[in-house]
C-alpha cells in the first residue's frame, strides 16, 4: 500500500505536469507511479510507462504508452535517461537508484519532501513547487 | 541512403497503421524508421522511437515520444517486446535480429517483400496487405 | 531435449576451444549451451555464462563465471558483444538473433552445419573446422 | 584522478577478497575499479569487468574477463546482480546507484568509510573488516 499523503502528492505532481503540457514518464506499475499517472490523465495529459517485465498488462490503467523492456531494474536507467528532468517522491532504494542515476547523467533532480540531503538534489516543499522548479529548469 | 521504393513502402505502412489507430513503434532513427514515422504523422498518428543512444536529439523529426535507452543494439529487444505485432521491411542484420527476436518472443511477424524464407514469418506483397494481416492478427 | 548429434558437436566445439586456450562464453543455460560448457571443462578450459534471469542458480553446472543480467533476451546482445568470434550451431530464432546481432556488430560468425545461407556467415562442416576458422580469424 | 587513500583501500579490498578465494566483479574501468582489480591480481585472484561501452579495450589491464555490455549505466545493474555481496567505497552518484540497486535486490552492502547513513548499508572501518563482513555474510 502506498501512503495516502504520498499518493496525493504524486497525483498533484502528475496533474500539474500535464496541465503545463509535460509528458509523464514513470515505471508504469502501481503505487506512486499509478497515482502520478492518474493525476496526469485527469488533466488530459499523456503518460508513458517503462515496464520492468515482459507483459504490457503489468501497466497500471492510467498508462497510455507501454514500453515493455523485460530488463528488470535496468529499466530505471531508461526512465531517467528518457526524462528531461526528474521529480522524486519519498521512496525506497529503487527510487534512490533513480535519483543517483539522474545525478550521474547530469539531469536535474527535484526531491519532493525527500532526498534533499543528497548533494545535487533540489528540494521542493509542495508538488506545485516541484513541478515549477522542474519545468523552469528545462524551458 | 534508403532505397526509394523501400522508403515509399515504409511510409505507406506508417500511414495505414495510423489510419487504423495503431501506434507506430520503431528504432527512432533515419531511413526506413523515419519514412514509417513520417507516414504515420501524415495520417495524424502517434509515433514512438526507442533510441539506441543517449540523446533525445538522435530521433528523427517525426517521432512524438523518444525513449532514450543508451543500450545500443539491446534496444532492438525493447522495440519488439513493446510491439503487439511486427512488420519487417527488407533490411540488413539489424532488422533480421528483430525478426528473430519477434519469433523467439512468439510475436507475429509480417515480412513485406522480405524474410518470408524464415520459418514463422508471414509474407505480404503490399504495405496495405502487411498492415491488414498485422492488425487482423491482434484484433 | 537437445538433439544428441548437436550436443556432441557443441561438446567438441567447447573442448577444441578450451584446448587452444579460448574462453567459452555462452548463454549459461541447458541444452547446447551446457554441452559446449561441459566440453570446455573436460579440456580444462574456462566458461562464462551470460544469464537472462536474475538467479545465479539458473546456470548449468559447467559454468565457471555467472553473469546475472536479469535482462531476458537482451542478454543475447551481451553474449555476442563480449565474444571475439561467434560459432553458431543449428538452433531456433534465439540463435538466429545472435547470428544477426553478430553480423550487425561486424563480428565474424561461423555456422556449424547451419545458417550458411545468411550473407556473411562462414560455413563449417565439423566442430574442429569451425574452431579452426574461428581462432584463425582472431589471431 | 582517484584519491590515493581510496585507491589503497580498493587495492587492499581486492587483495583480501582474492586471498580468500572470492572473484572480484567490478565496472572494469580505471580509478577505484582498477585499484581493486590490481589488488586482486597481486594476490593471484580472478577479476571480471562489466564494461559500459562496446569495446573490450576499455577494460583496465588487471581485468581477466571482459563482459562488453554496450549498455551504459545499465551495466551497473548487471554488476550488482552478478555479485553475492557488494562492497562500496566512497564515490559519486554512480556508486550510489549501485548501493541503491543492491539494497533493492536484497543484496548485502558493506560501505567502507561511506554510505553508512543509508538504511541497510553495513559500515566497515577498514578494508579488511569490509571483506570479513562481506564473506561472512555469504558463507
Amino acid at each position: 500500500m502506498v501512503d495516502p499523503d504520498k499518493a496525493t502528492d504524486a497525483r498533484v505532481v502528475g496533474k500539474e505536469l500535464a496541465k503545463r503540457g509535460a509528458v509523464v514518464v514513470c515505471g508504469g506499475l502501481g503505487g506512486v507511479m499509478e497515482a502520478a499517472s492518474r493525476g496526469a490523465k485527469e488533466a488530459g495529459g499523456t503518460t508513458i510507462g517503462i515496464l520492468p517485465g515482459t507483459e504490457k498488462t503489468d501497466a497500471n490503467p492510467a498508462i497510455d504508452y507501454k514500453i515493455v523492456t523485460g530488463m528488470g531494474h535496468a529499466r530505471n536507467v531508461i526512465i531517467v535517461q528518457s526524462a528531461d528532468v526528474v521529480i522524486a517522491l519519498p521512496g525506497g532504494p529503487g527510487t534512490l537508484s533513480e535519483v543517483a542515476l539522474s545525478l550521474k547523467m547530469g539531469k536535474r533532480v527535484i526531491g519532493l519532501g525527500a532526498w534533499e540531503d543528497i548533494s545535487g538534489v533540489i528540494g521542493a516543499k509542495t508538488p506545485e513547487e516541484a513541478v515549477q522548479i522542474a519545468l523552469d529548469s528545462i524551458s
